[in-house]
């Protein structure tokens, strides 16, 4: 299980650090990361004694259940009528801060006004807390190591199972469901994100969707799919050859193939995020290639599919590497109008380099479906 | 087809109704509503001569295909290793504007700031926007309805499909499942959410989403689910009741139904939002269940799952209902760790009254599945 308590009070340590002892947290991904909350609305306060949790009706029985599993968690609903803004002013007006840290990525501007428009809101500095509990999700506890290793495990298997099957005359439509029947079967609560099947043209765009277009011989189809398990999310690619596929795409995704490798072999604690899409980046430019990989080589991955850390050229700005980390390699080259290959795969940052979660290396003659 | 060019020429005639010619979209929601874009990231700037759609080089291809089919739009890339931030206080500085409107609900306090602090951002006042694109949304076109109708239909099919296998010993889960198997089987593009299955005790959890519990004899299973279809949401929940449920609890479902058939004959133009749910409210009132009614009898729906109109006790600040708008009403009764009730459909104000999208009004006994 997560050690929610220790998440929570790792939060407060870190506000208290930064001198504050109230710090209102606006993200409902992390009110389930703190709380094991999933709910579409919410807000909690964290504080001197621990945490208030301001929910709706409808969410009040998971909120008690958090509630009872945490001592110094409290619970606060919001009276039908009433709206999150006053409920959340009440609580924190009555803690009396010196100062209200606020997660200014989190909380809109309209939102931010409304809580100062309230009556109840102390008339005191607000200081944005920006990234604090992103931090701490950054490196993974080893329960949330344990989930997403058993996810990449199945999505690996998903791949196995469902690449074979690409073939002429399917739509990219028709594969996309095959995958999400797969994900299902593979015990995957859903799809991570709306998979995408990017077939000859439309290849060359990286978040096409499936559509109605029918995969042709000689096609590459960029299979992009992903799963949450849970609460975790996993995210793979593979470029699938169909028929008599030209010798210059060929050569792209052979290319993209040796860049994706190199870059996951330099991944160690330590190594700069930068570095890591910098060995990817220099592979495709001894290619030819560099003008057409057009995005960053990677994402975190946890309870958001796309988080910290980045893998790109400005993603330095969390620091080096540390064990823990988990992110997707992910290179690709897209040729406006031609084709594309994209090869995605999830690794781990180990105590002494990276563990692959989402199968071991393969030769590539095994992506040669 | 939407007819994108004239909402975009609305959007700015309602901007500049409000003193302003130049106005940042920052909702993704917007960006598919006035472009026809989907994407994950993007912002838009509506001024004097048209828009300029600005986004990353993934979604080059789909935006470049957005501008070329309005005349007036110009689509301006995010350099690669530059920021969104960055090139957009560069397009909105070169309109020189005497003021710029923000989304503020669309906008984090974050990205305010950072907008602030590039060198090519005015020093011009900041005006908040926030519900100008909504209301346009909230009166569907005809296009919209059309599509909304035949979403509406499709689903009301997947609920006579699936309904009758609700029974003892599936689980939750595996009805959910069956369910997002029919919605695809039915076309629609992806579930509009996580499919709600709650069983027995979970009933009482207007939110609880489908578990391992195996369905019980005597038990309630509420049953919400939705499709989308070219973009757009519609959403139905029915209450089945499973062998031999208590008089108690049969007793909170007709009275649901009556109250949510009650709610939807006042639907016409020119009633307020807080009609139709006063009457959903005083009809469970009537049956001594007010209090066990815990959320508010409907939402708007369209490009999203919740949208305006707010069918609630305070949903009136859009005023009275006219036709095109499009919500559910579902009315819901819920005794903590008993069980619960919801009816849900989808309707549309006509001119005259009202039309129910998920299939014409059944006799109650047609829900005794």
């Amino acid at each position: 299980m997560p050690l929610l308590r220790a998440r929570v009070d790792a939060a407060r340590a870190n506000a208290a650090a930064l001198g504050l002892d109230t710090f209102l947290v606006s993200s409902l991904v992390h009110l389930r990361y703190l709380f094991g909350l999933t709910a579409t609305a919410g807000l909690a306060v964290l504080h001197r004694e621990g945490a208030t949790l301001v929910i709706d009706h409808r969410y009040r029985r998971v909120a008690e259940e958090a509630g009872e599993a945490h001592p110094g968690v409290r619970v606060c609903l919001v009276p039908v009528g009433d709206s999150y803004e006053a409920t959340v002013a009440r609580v924190v007006g009555e803690l009396a801060p010196s100062a209200v840290g606020i997660e200014a990525d989190h909380l809109s501007v309209a939102r931010a006004a409304a809580l100062r428009r309230q009556p109840a809101w102390p008339a005191v500095e607000t200081r944005d807390t920006t990234g604090l509990l992103e931090r701490l999700r950054l490196v993974k506890d080893p329960w949330e190591l344990s989930r997403l290793r058993e996810a990449g495990g199945r999505l690996a298997e998903v791949a196995a199972c469902i690449l074979p099957k690409v073939s002429m005359g399917c739509t990219e439509r028709q594969v996309a469901w095959e995958i999400d029947q797969a994900l299902h079967a593979a015990g995957f609560e859903k799809p991570a994100f709306d998979t995408i099947v990017a077939s000859g043209p439309e290849s060359a765009r990286p978040h096409h969707r499936a559509s109605t277009r029918a995969i042709d011989d000689g096609d590459l189809v960029v299979v992009d799919f992903g799963g949450v398990l849970d609460g975790y999310a996993v995210d793979m690619t593979r470029t699938v050859a169909v028929g008599a596929v030209a010798a210059e795409p060929r050569r792209w995704r052979r290319a993209v193939f040796e860049a994706q490798q190199a870059a996951m072999r330099v991944v160690a604690p330590g190594v700069l995020p930068s570095v890591v899409d910098a060995t990817a980046r220099n592979c495709l430019a001894a290619s030819g290639l560099a003008e057409f990989f057009v995005h960053s080589a990677g994402h975190g991955l946890g309870l958001d599919v796309h988080e910290k850390p980045t893998i790109g050229p400005r993603g330095d700005h969390d620091g080096p590497l540390a064990p823990g980390m988990v992110f997707t390699v992910e290179p690709g080259v897209y040729v406006p109008g031609v084709g594309g290959v994209r090869i995605e795969d999830d690794v781990v940052v180990t105590t002494t380099g990276v563990e692959c979660l989402t199968g071991a290396p393969q030769p590539f003659e095994s992506h040669e479906l």
